[in-house]
């Protein structure tokens, strides 16, 4: 344990008003029905035994100890900030409801539900988890749970350990799954229960109910801290421009929430790209005018954030990677002919249109083996893995030459490349984090002890303090659109992609061309757990302006 | 200004015991005659007017305010963080020492200080800088004071600005210079002091008298908190093996610092490297091994730091990297030749030896095209930006896929890499680096008031509490040896390596198979600046076995 893990060990997440008397052992309150009108079919017929539930509240309402609980956790998919929090909360809520519930925790993810691998959790071990980041307490794992056969595993690991309930802490896919598992366990009768809690550093998993997902403000606070180092270094050295990706693969909810903490010079969104259907070489030209114009008032220097998924929002590149995919996916040594292609004719001879063949030309070479020879084990080219940064250092780098020779341009141009991910994801839990995690357990122990199934755990009104939070649980079906998966309709949690008409968005492009051309970058530092409360509870910029909050 | 930046701005660094009653009115003790005897012939002679100088200390004594002086200040070289509190350290001794004093500030460095670029630097000024990273307030550069027509402008510009003293903020060869200068400005008679300030987070600017530099404090403490954070991530995720690369380039104190804080699986020490005559061959084995019997333990994840300018500790690729800037210096087409090269003769017809070919091929191509197309306007290969990281992923892979073969390895290698370097070094500085700077400036006021010149402000017994930390001044050429530099024999103040058989390496190497093989890992988090002393105040843990500290 580090210095400051033991002091954080200490800290002890608040609980709303709701639960402070009684715990867990409170009165559920069914609120207005949800409107399933507005649902499609394929909902309502996919989920015919919990479409209908209704949202529901808490009112204090000391009840008699619950009957004697077992509950099973797991973590599924990518780690966030927060998660051991998030058992914490359970394990303290379980507790509440009564001493003798258990809470049994499943290892690495789905696989350890199917394998029944689990152990108990005691007070005693979570001891020195309380407050830390990371997931390996218990681990986690990428294994989808969609098939029956998966789902009767599940129900058999259940049966051999006495688990009366489930809680899945996983991002949209995995939530949607465990409402899939919630209504095939109420179908057949099984008598288990099955509860979600909205996990992920992207962002992407929020909505009217749900105002955050847990790991986003500790993750873009990480990075934030880390481009405002350079935000400062940039200044004071004046000769670099520090192009940053930033992890986040479908929405640019990461990138945005830096923008608005750091001030930097630029900051790409995805989803504005796709909206005004801007290609590459726009891209470049709007990058390298801003460096160019810098650079004729002195300023070589800069910042431009990059979301990780910026290259799949590009029309053009979009069709290229599912062309690549669809082809290499029949035929994987094509990838070899593709890498080795001098001419457009050379690369549409594997069968890829001519447009995409442009596409791939237009990419320096280092990024055009990227594309074809790093794929997954399902053929499908590594999105993650294309360095977009460097990608567009080098496009930037060329189109200043030109600039340079037609007279547009006078200045030096060095780019530095970063991605920042990983470390963002197990970093101690914010304050915030911290404290949302424990009270989204703490609500899951109480849905399982209403009993419920089917609902994710959510809070709302997070702006205001803690002891005004309003828990709740929201049936998850509600929160489902359907869209396209392999080729079938599928009914799926609707991802949150960063809204262009939305306040966040709308206070970075009120601002983005001052920001572009002076230097207002805000350098906010690593995360402070400690001190006073406005350096240290603050939550997202982007939370602020979505509930109404006056910044600056 | 960001919030934290805004709580920051109300830190006041303490001052040791000497300096809290009058300031920098304290009298100078001249401690015992530097012993000049081992300094080699070309130091004396070089230096006839300042390599006799004490060291000195100090002594509380009331003294009158001194005359008025003016002083200019530069940063020469890269960021570390503190730089703004020395200069507020300097400001506040100067006005101690007479209220009239001035601080001019010189702006982007050495060239500041030959065109006479500068501002007076108030009390209003640097309000906003006090505690803040960067080096923004004033600028810095990388040109280098060497010449006697340098050194003649520079007198210049203090003449036209009625300069008494220069403080130079800045590494071994900057204040190596500075040396060099404050002996021609007394040779000549000019009457203006020159008095150096440690800098540099790659911490190698150290020795008996100079217990750290500043930045490397802050720079290693943001690397370990993001180091740390991967360990969660590797041992929740538990399927990546993380390359971190750390800056750093001549030393590996950094990278060292990083593993005693977090307990990585394995770090790679250059100066260790370079004491064994290890081969790329050997390293890339080394690392395998390891990763090999990891897997054994079901183990297929883990965390490998690297230090900067490894490759150029490998005794091969050092040949390797000398023969090629010899040979590109002279003929800069051949890099093309050594880029489109497909044989060993290939690459000898270009004039390199045998073993150098052999020692190219044995690179990655990716890591080749960086060795020879990306040159520095000298024709130099650039180091620091061979991808050491990568070009280390890829011969491990390499390696496990022949053990594999050979059925002495069976598992996952999946590797990310990273680089930390910019990031660390523009922070906010830590309590150590805010209050160790401003005693360094607070130092320099000191040393100028006393008339010295040709000396480093220091201060010694830096893990005692502030108060009993013990300012110095110490002669710059005390510090040097000879080195060969562009052909000839010069004396340069002695870049401190890690030492093989210091503490600190010792404690590491006594530990180093028991992290590689068990999971020991440490997750420090990012630098706190307030809350208890023990999370916010405390130093490296170089320094604290350096001083004979008992860690754990």
């Amino acid at each position: 344990m580090s210095i400051l893990e033991k002091y954080r060990s200490t800290y002890v997440p608040e609980l709303p008003y709701i639960f402070r008397e009684f715990g867990a052992r409170v009165g559920i309150i069914e609120d207005d029905a949800t409107d399933t009108q507005d649902l499609e079919d394929l909902i309502r017929t996919s989920f015919t035994h919990t479409v209908n539930n209704p949202r529901v509240s808490f009112r204090k309402n000391n009840a008699p100890a619950s009957k004697r609980l077992t509950v099973g956790v797991i973590f599924s998919g990518g780690q966030a900030s927060g998660g051991h929090n998030v058992i914490a909360g359970l394990f303290d809520g379980l507790k509440s409801l009564n001493v003798e519930n258990r809470l049994l925790g499943f290892r690495n993810g789905p696989d350890g539900l199917l394998s029944n691998d689990n152990f108990e959790i005691t007070k005693e071990i979570l001891t020195e988890y309380r407050n830390t980041g990371g997931f390996d307490l218990i681990g986690s794992g990428r294994t989808k749970l969609e098939s029956h056969e998966q789902f009767d595993r599940v129900e058999a690991s259940c049966r051999a350990s006495g688990i009366n309930a489930i809680v899945v802490i996983g991002g949209d896919d995995s939530n949607t799954n465990a409402g899939v598992l919630a209504e095939y366990f109420l179908a057949k009768n099984a008598g288990i229960q099955v509860v979600g809690c909205p996990k992920t550093i992207d962002g992407d998993l929020k909505n009217e109910w749900i105002e955050i997902s847990f790991g986003f403000d500790t993750a873009s606070k990480v990075f934030s801290g880390l481009i405002g180092n350079l935000c400062r270094d940039a200044l004071s050295a004046k000769k670099y421009w520090h192009f940053v990706k930033l992890m986040g693969r479908s929405a640019s909810h990461v990138t945005l929430e830096c923008a608005l903490q750091t001030h930097a010079n630029i900051s790409l969104i995805s989803e504005e790209v796709s909206d005004k259907k801007q290609t590459l070489e726009e891209i470049v030209r709007y990058v390298s005018d801003i460096v160019a114009k810098r650079a004729a008032n002195g300023m070589n220097y800069g910042i431009a954030l990059i979301p990780e998924g910026l290259i799949e929002f590009i029309p053009e590149m979009k069709t290229l990677i599912a062309e690549l995919n669809d082809l290499l996916a029949v035929n994987s040594e094509l990838s070899d002919v593709l890498a080795a292609a001098r001419t457009e004719s050379d690369v549409t001879s594997t069968g890829l249109t001519a447009e995409s063949a442009a596409a791939y030309f237009a990419l320096p070479p280092s990024i055009r083996m990227q594309l074809v020879l790093d794929r997954d084990p399902h053929g499908n080219v590594q999105v993650s893995k294309i360095e977009t940064e460097n990608l567009l250092i080098q496009k930037v780098q060329e189109q200043l030459m030109r600039m340079e020779a037609s007279g547009t341009y006078c200045g030096k141009f060095s780019g530095q490349n970063h991605f920042y991910g990983y470390e963002g994801r197990c970093a101690a839990p914010s304050n915030f984090d911290a404290t949302y995690c424990y009270v989204l357990g703490f609500t899951g122990a109480t849905l399982i002890g209403g009993g419920l199934t089917a609902y994710i755990a959510s809070a709302r009104n997070l702006s205001a303090s803690v002891k005004d939070w309003e828990p709740l649980g929201i049936p998850i079906p509600s929160l489902m659109n359907v869209e396209r998966r392999h080729g079938k309709n599928k009914p799926v949690i609707r991802k949150a992609l960063v809204e262009l008409d939305g306040a966040p968005f709308e206070y970075f492009a009120a601002r983005r061309d001052r920001w572009a051309m002076e230097d207002h970058y805000c350098s906010p530092g690593g995360i402070q757990y400690f001190g006073n409360k406005e350096i240290s509870d603050q939550t997202t910029i982007t939370l602020g302006l979505e509930n109404g909050c006056v910044i600056e």
